[in-house]
């Protein structure tokens, strides 16, 4: 007779098996608690009113009658902000309320707190602003004249928060040698973050006179830093807490609500106070991602290899810094796209405007640049008379390469492979066939795109996490989530790979969500980094646990069974320890109340190596990870089928060819993927953003269209699964690269339909239906 | 302008890339030298006088004839060999030449060495052996019986090899509980290895009296061991050379022509010697898969849930032992398949016969175990009323199971989502729509099977290797490879984990293949561990050198640039080491011209762990692994196509959805498990191995059927890449598991068209037409 036949039926997490989210009962079931999910005992409201110019000095503020309304608490202006007021994570321009200037529409002036939403919004509505409307500039071209109004005077250089310049061998001269050539001149539209939930937060006053928030935040740690600066308090005064958020995609990194909450908290006799943006708020004043005007100029030689590149990028940061600065770095790093290219000149700009401030965004500027380089290698494809699949393929970087910004590439490169794998698919295989087919009045096309994207943030800003894991006194695995989950799973990675290691099911696993008095400091949810570098960490600290829990378990099986035993000999199960030769097992809770909790509580610290080369171009251009040491890789392909009487298009297929290195959870992998490309889609050809004179037209759902369920393919999803030496279990990043390459495979696919490409914003019907006009595709009806 | 534009050509390999493999140049044109393609200088032909009974003894052999001819060196009997004249692995029972008695048709008498093959032929022929032919046996059940004749007198239990029971829970006893049984009885036939090479080598002496043999062999290491005590003389005293393998699949896992090389070598005064099967000679002589007469029932309860199995195994090993035993082993290890059933009773018995010897082949007994399971568990399915996919889901093992044979599976298990990847794939959704299509006069079924395969070698016999690479003095990176390879494309796996950890490519990396001489002690190629076990052993090797490489540099750009540096900013390219800091690069020569020979050698001995779980059942059962620590897993599909006037089948698609870890190669690995399935569609349909007396009639590719690339269907491969602990960058072994489950699947489709089981032997047309008649399926002309 065997001596075990229990089975044990509690699955335990298995990296590279798609484990259910952890949080995805309490999510679907509404039990999980989002940050605008929390409603503290008598909370106040608090709100803001909100210029209603692009650029004009404060002569006055009248809060009089704001003030003496029933439920009103507090009305605070600028003046009320003790410390320097001025948030921004590398350039600090950003007043939480205004200080006599507003520069943008809709720029915070006066923060109220009330007993209720109604009081608050006559409260806000009572205030009297008393403005002189100042020149205003909305296009960055115009902001780069001498003659432009100025933003910020005490800069030296005028309204140009960055500019820079990459040049590899020699430069743009290198064009005129060249075989064939092809330019385009590409502008690119703004876009909002569109969250599902919108900036919010509550937060309160500790007995101990600190402060306690909890937003919807992707960067808990550092926001404790921008608050100390702004409001004249120490970081460690400060307590964060970020549970769940419903979405960011960037549009929290850094400070939305908490600056507001903090000031009201301190102003409000001790109450909670609780803000949410409503979503047509969330527009006025939320970051966007920076529009962009590129000139791109590719040559090649007969053969058809790439030699020469010069491009130029040119974004709008509207009225402050925000993360603008470090956006144009990542652009500027992959403005050659994924390719060998000997000569490069890459020229970037990123200026400010009286138009809404833009920040961080998934893809952080390579949507940008890809959306320039992938459209206009298909057109020197075209004129060297080389497919374009092929024409990539030819020109493709391999590990070892060096990049158009001359970065040398030391980790794993899939690119080709990825190229490989779609120029094999069906999709690509089957193109002609297709296009054929199509129905009366239907046009169709295939379009591809390649792109890379750096992991993390390189040489200077410390790419680093905390991880601590814990085995409580009753036998259960915490889990201290350091790096907040945002809704892209990473909260459930870090269980996967704890339980990986520990050999623990979910149902012996507990989490404790981002909170700065609990979990340890970790760089922020964002950069592709994420499950990569706490990943790492996480690991290492199970590793630990798993090594004390075998050493204090050999202890407890040799007085048990009075002689020395071998700790090779035991095996971790779920919630217990198995003595495999005698069969004798021991509870993961006896264990935990054998040791004491320093032992039981276990951290590691990690830094993610990063990539030494001394780059002796692009000066300036290192904050935002320049060089970085390991990128992702992506191909995207789309199958396009455009109605020439309304000038409709639908994307009917889509590819995505991934080298993010190992898979950990293929599920929560494949949502990435497909989150990245659904965002795309919108970014290519729904979300048609439109400004006038720095205000937003376009700012509710039901003008600021985004592609719903209907208008998005079936997505297939493949991958070119490189181990990656510096990732955890041999991954890299897969956030952003899903994004990348979507509006140029599209825009590629359009212009082979159309005959010219459209290259002002976002690819609309309208626009689309005036290009096949123009080039005589019109349908006839 | 930057410091690197120098693209680099080269492309070193990378894990999970698929690398095209390092010898494929050289084997397409014919370049490689296999064993069979050595003709040492003034070489000698060796060959054998085989027995024309299969039982006998013999009386006297005339050799004089022979002798005398012209061109003849030696003619050599038992009674020239000086040892124990006794080959095996563990049971040493088989002569190299006949002593006495003759115990297979075919077996070795006497030994010839002649200037040329025609020579050759004829000494062979005037060899008179007179033999008194005795009482033979040739069917397994017989052989158990009291009064059979004995093959082996001095052993103590007649003909029984071993003979051994598993029991767990109640055991049989269970089944008497079950509301559904169901019970099968299946024989399965032998199985010819059908090398593309047959088995061959040369041997001579060298000067120190050594005798060197370059052999088609998987296990140069261990036979030594096997040739040192049948010819008494020590095992230092071979070198055994094994260059690639023409195919080898376990029917080259220890001696073949090794001993009759050395005792030629020995008797031809200082010439080398030759020997190389003929295809019918193989037959003659060669080991097969052993046949298996198997009976199970298995019972679950009303839901559905297995209880009970009680089965019993018989083998037939024919007259020697050679890996019968531990083929038993395995088949009883893997006999209830990878589902969870309390109650177990494996009962397993292998016998000598006078039929050919049986030993080790592709699969090693778990082929003919999950033949039985996999067929009883459908037909439980049905009277249960329950879809066999579902049924085995509901039953799968997962990670913390414990096995039929009582195994606890503490490593990744990859089951249940294997299954539900296949029930999720259009082969098996769309199953109804495309058996409902069948075209006139054919039916059309789809059949399943699920399996799972240990890896290595278990807790008693060592699974161990020692890497060794070197870098040469010039720069180079020398591999050695410890485990032959057969084909199967390990030794481009070890230089592809070489390559990732050096970052060097294939043009800057050489292999000394496996040498006793000159690579170190390894075990064999075989068991699905060959990458495994040698993967971790050269990883490790590689670090140490990269290590050793990075510091002797770092010295060097530290003399150079007169500065303490930092070993992090160095980085290992192809051929050279960046200092990435300054840009500065030393070439790989350079460094190697700087370190002692001792220094640029590394080794590293690795020992797989293994399952220190201690069995209470299965007595003597822990010679081959008996209990495993890390299974593969898989699922086959397959749709038959039946042509009911002709009894024709054809496989039209085949799936295989594989969990061995992580794919290092994925075109390897889909080599792999295509070669095993291919293998299987041979053993479940084509090889009908036909014997008459111990004779086998089925001697050649005319009589003996393979598939060739007509019938075996175009294949798809999906995995499930689970992260294994143990593995190699998270790999499992991927040798067997796609072999294991074909030939139940292709039963249990024929099964759904015939409306009942042919249990007997190869699924051949004769039978399927005899089947479709008895059921009056035939159709009607």
């Amino acid at each position: 007779m065997c001596q075990i036949n229990r089975p044990i039926t509690c699955e335990s997490p298995v990296i590279g098996r798609s484990a259910i989210r952890f949080d995805a009962l309490t999510k679907v079931t509404g039990e999980e608690k989002y940050a605008a999910d929390y409603y503290p005992q008598n909370y106040l409201w608090a709100g803001i009113k909100r210029s209603a110019y692009p650029h004009a000095k404060i002569i006055s503020i009248d809060s009089s009658q704001a003030k003496n309304m029933a439920g009103v608490i507090s009305v605070l202006t600028g003046e009320d902000v003790l410390g320097s007021n001025r948030l921004g994570i590398f350039e600090k321009d950003q007043p939480i309320l205004a200080d006599g200037i507003v520069r943008h529409y809709g720029e915070a002036v006066s923060l109220v707190t009330a007993e209720t939403k109604d009081i608050l919004e006559k409260a806000i509505a009572a205030i009297l602003v008393e403005y002189e409307p100042l020149p205003a500039v909305f296009d960055p071209k115009e902001a780069l004249k001498e003659d432009s109004v100025i933003l910020h005077p005490n800069r030296a250089c005028g309204n140009v928060l960055l500019s820079s310049e990459i040049s590899c061998g020699k430069g743009a001269e290198a064009l005129v040698d060249c075989a064939y050539t092809a330019e385009v001149l590409v502008s690119v539209n703004w876009q909002d973050h569109a969250c599902l939930e919108t900036e919010c937060g509550v937060a309160w006053l500790e007995e101990d006179g600190s402060i306690a928030i909890i937003a919807s935040t992707q960067t808990p740690f550092r926001d404790r830093l921008e608050l100390a600066g702004a409001l004249k308090i120490p970081p460690n005064k400060f307590r964060i807490m970020a549970p769940y958020l419903g979405g960011a995609f960037g549009g929290k990194d850094g400070i939305t609500v908490q600056g507001f909450l903090a000031l009201a908290a301190l102003n409000s006799g001790g109450r909670p106070v609780k803000m949410w943006y409503s979503r047509e708020e969330r527009f006025l004043a939320g970051t966007k991602r920076h529009p962009a005007v590129m000139e791109y100029k590719l040559g090649c030689n007969e053969e058809g290899i790439l030699q020469a590149l010069d491009c130029s990028i040119l974004m709008d940061t509207g009225a402050y810094a925000a993360l603008g600065g470090e956006v144009l770095e990542l652009a500027m790093e992959h403005a050659g796209g994924p390719y060998c290219i000997a000569h490069t000149q890459i020229r970037g700009t990123v200026v400010y405007t009286n138009n809404p401030v833009a920040s961080a965004f998934r893809g952080f500027g390579v949507p940008q640049a890809a959306a320039g380089m992938e459209q206009v290698i298909d057109e020197l494809a075209k004129a060297a008379g080389i497919d374009p699949m092929e024409f990539r393929i030819k020109n493709a970087v391999r590990r070892g390469s060096v990049t158009p910004a001359g970065v040398l590439l030391t980790q794993t490169v899939g690119m080709e492979e990825c190229l490989e794998k779609v120029s094999k698919h069906r999709l690509w295989q089957e193109r002609q066939s297709w296009i054929d087919s199509a129905p009366a009045f239907k046009r169709r096309g295939v379009g591809i795109a390649a792109c890379y994207h750096g992991i993390g943030f390189g040489p200077v800003i410390a790419d680093y996490a905390n991880a601590k894991l814990e085995l409580s006194y009753d036998g259960r695995i915490i889990v201290y989530i350091g790096v907040g989950d945002m809704g892209q799973g990473n909260a459930s990675t870090y269980l996967q790979i704890a339980g990986h290691v520990l050999f623990q099911g979910y149902d012996n696993m507990e989490i404790v969500m981002t909170d700065t008095a609990k979990t340890l400091p970790s760089a922020s949810s964002s950069s592709s980094r994420t499950t990569f570098t706490y990943g790492n960490a996480v690991r290492e600290a199970a590793n630990i646990l798993k090594k004390r829990i075998l050493e204090r378990a050999l202890l407890l099986f040799s007085f048990q069974m009075l002689e020395q035993l071998n700790i090779d000999d035991l095996v971790l199960l779920p919630g217990r320890i198995l003595h495999q030769p005698s069969g004798m097992e021991l509870p993961l809770k006896m264990v935990a109340g054998s040791m004491d909790v320093s032992e039981r509580a276990t951290t590691y610290s990690y830094t993610t190596p990063v990539n030494k080369q001394v780059m002796k171009t692009g000066k300036n251009l290192r904050c935002h990870g320049y060089p970085h040491r390991v990128f992702s890789y992506g191909v995207q392909l789309v199958r396009v089928e455009l109605d020439t009487l309304t000038g409709e298009t639908s994307i009917c297929e889509l590819l995505n060819c991934i080298d993010a290195g190992c898979v950990l959870n293929p599920e929560v992998f494949e949502q990435q993927i497909q989150g990245g490309a659904a965002q795309g889609i919108g970014y290519a050809m729904f979300e048609d953003f439109s400004l006038k004179y720095g205000k937003i037209r376009t700012n509710d759902f039901s003008t600021y269209i985004i592609p719903t369920a209907m208008d998005i393919p079936d997505m297939e999803i493949i991958t070119v699964s490189l181990a990656e030496y510096d990732g955890p279990y041999g991954m890299k990043g897969a956030g952003e690269i899903g994004i990348d390459g979507i509006l140029p495979a599209v825009a590629n696919g359009l212009a082979s339909i159309i005959g010219k490409r459209i290259t002002e914003g976002t690819l609309s019907g309208e626009k689309i239906l005036l290009a096949l006009r123009q080039t005589g595709r019109e349908a006839v009806r």
